[in-house]
């Protein structure tokens, strides 16, 4: 029967103990071969006689022996009289030595290396806060009465986001790859009123900048009846103490590992209107958008007037937002929607819609295009919708903040980009 | 503030309450109008003096009024003296009534009309067993150590199954959409020993078939340190049970709208080796596969001679499964691998991989190719991995045979196939 490692310090003196893992560090010395072994759990110290034969590092091995207490081996207790079964075949060194307390490597080197550099345990920290992240994302909604569903990624048109789509070769016909789930996770609002969808959305970006990427990971919430932007808000600030609070629960070693900084949700997040936030930051009262250093200065300005790494900025100009946006009622230059920056940087897009499937004809038909053609979609108007909203969290820009990394890849398994498709 | 239909029979008369929802039926009788409001949670009668405006079938409405004690109407309680406030513009009226029990249409009917024609009580229920089913996958393996997962959808090359691949144009160079996430699950284990993902999956089917679609959620698992493909297996019970405890748990109602059959999970699942299968359908001894009537047949003889509504056939020919697959010790031409037939239709295909780097050398020299050209995949395995397993659920058709449906098609939110791009 196998042990974890993390079990071992709980193991009766005397008792026999399996272990299974992968050689974290073996060190032969003068009269002793220490080995560490790895497992899921953690690490577990093995003593040997010296002149054992040990697997080179990152072999796998079956270790049976004697729980013995040590007060200077980790968790105090660790396996002596053991006999090492190698699983494999002996490992390859790896580019980077594993054991070492960090993982210094360039970027290049991480991203050709991820199957093998992500066991490095504070590298993996890194994905068990996504995994602790997700987990914590679906348990608020599931208690709050969504349904997950899940919609298509091959899309017949392109029309919903412009140009930046991957074409499909779809059975000799052209297909597209969903930039979102937009208009899927609206027509579910009329079926389930509450929905919400984890999957990969598609961006053909064609900029190589710290924060894209080619695929992500979109945390996409869409709920009916509300009044307006500000109850979309209030659900995103209970979903991201959620989050936060099952990192805590879930993935405490993970913090410790990757050195992450968990922030605290505020009860309530504070918010600024997007004409305030222009004069704010000195930019120009008819600029359309916010640029990155807009942001980040308005992320300082939240830590230092309200104490919070969370800021939305709201009523962002209707004439960059996509045609489904419901405009402000009090002046529908603005709208209500909201983009929601953490610590400085765009972490959620999110908003109230329309709903009236006149609204939609006319918003449409504003574009210059014809309704006819979005047919599929208007069905779920035509038939009644109700007021309704949502957002799109980006998992990679979460985790990416929550460490502090320099490049959203660092923080991904296998980033896609302009350049790279492997591994 | 707005109540949900499901609490008004708890409500206190002479309350005023507030519902939000659908107008799911109107009826007007000479001395009274009946409304019957639908949100997500169900059904409320609300009673209106004949001659009131009520808005047509499907609007979105406000309806404030007072709970009143009624034998007679559903629950017990309506609402009386109320007022009804449109939320949109009056809706179209829907292919189908959808306040008939049952939705009687045809499949493209159903399928062109996705939009509205999910609304139906009867068929939501049919995506709330999905939705019930993958909080089960999680929820089983969230308790048993594993971590989730989020591998890439975009990949180099068509190696791993063949022709029957979506080709992506990738910034101008040829990229593939993923048929599976096998190649990086298994690097994963590498990493977190126990990875699981739900995600699409993507196939080039050619075939016009009731049980494929283009896209599909596969329910994939990975896991090290086994001892062959039965510890695989019965984690797959493990997990086909828990699936099962949600549906019965968190959908309830479904089933019941549904009139979906919900399997008992045997604490054993029957496991018969494919030479046995075959000689048992009276199939000759050389046959590579099981064709769909074999596995009816089995099916049928699963559940007379077992009792059961699960057979695993265990042992699938070497020569038919993925070069990846671990031979059976005792006899290479057979592999460690199995399908899991449940009520006659193939839901899962799971087993043993190789783990050993010579091993996979070899198993692609034999296909004719060149190691070198799976350096990535290869990665983890040089670098050590575990013995190690897994399986693949598709959700689809474990729904589907829920509640035996004729077609996929009918258990898909939004299907993909050969012809159907849209809605």
């Amino acid at each position: 029967m196998r042990s974890l490692c993390s079990s071992l310090p709980a193991a009766t003196t005397g008792a026999t103990v399996t272990l299974e893992g992968w050689v974290h560090r073996r060190r032969e010395l003068a009269r002793i071969t220490f080995l560490v072994v790895r497992d899921r759990s953690g690490l577990a110290q093995v003593v040997l006689p010296a002149g054992t034969a040990v697997p080179p590092e990152e072999t796998t091995v079956r270790v049976v022996g004697t729980a013995t207490a040590n007060p200077q081996a980790p968790g105090g207790v660790e396996v002596t009289d053991a006999t090492v079964e190698a699983l494999t075949e002996p490992a390859v060194t790896p580019p980077a030595e594993l054991w070492r307390p960090s993982l210094d490597v360039t970027l290049p080197t991480l991203l050709d290396n991820a199957p093998v550099l992500w066991r490095h345990p504070a590298q993996r920290a890194r994905w068990e806060l996504a995994a602790a992240s997700l987990r914590g994302f679906r348990a608020t909604l599931d208690d709050l009465g969504f349904t997950e569903i899940a919609t298509p990624k091959f899309v017949e048109s392109a029309t919903e986001s412009g140009s930046s789509v991957f074409a499909v070769d779809y059975f000799g016909r052209p297909a597209y790859l969903a930039q979102s789930p937009q208009f899927y996770k609206q027509q579910m609002v009329g079926v389930f009123e509450r929905v919400y969808e984890v999957g990969p959305v598609f961006r053909a970006e064609p900029h190589d900048t710290v924060r894209h990427l080619a695929e992500y990971r979109s945390l996409d919430v869409e709920l009916g009846f509300i009044r307006d932007h500000r109850d979309v808000l209030e659900l995103l600030r209970d979903v991201l103490a959620g989050m936060v609070a099952a990192v805590h629960g879930l993935a405490g070693g993970a913090i410790e590992r990757s050195a992450a900084v968990i922030p605290v949700v505020p009860e309530e997040i504070p918010v600024i209107h997007f004409a305030d936030a222009l004069a704010l930051v000195g930019a120009p009262a008819d600029e359309p958008d916010l640029a990155p250093e807009h942001e980040r200065a308005l992320g300082a300005w939240a830590l230092a007037e309200h104490g919070s790494d969370f800021l939305a900025v709201e009523g962002y100009p209707m004439r960059k937002r996509p045609f489904y946006t419901h405009p402000q009622p009090s002046d529908p230059q603005w709208s209500n929607s909201f983009d929601l920056l953490f610590r400085g940087l765009e972490l959620v897009t999110g908003g109230q819609r329309l709903h009236r499937p006149s609204d939609y004809d006319e918003a449409i038909q504003a574009r210059g295009e014809d309704p006819a053609g979005y047919a599929a979609y208007l069905q779920a108007f035509v038939h009644g919708m109700p007021p309704h909203g949502g957002f799109a969290i980006g998992l990679e820009r979460w985790v990416g903040r929550l460490v502090e990394a320099a490049n959203i890849r660092e923080v991904t398994l296998f980033p896609r980009d302009l350049h790279r498709l492997t591994p």
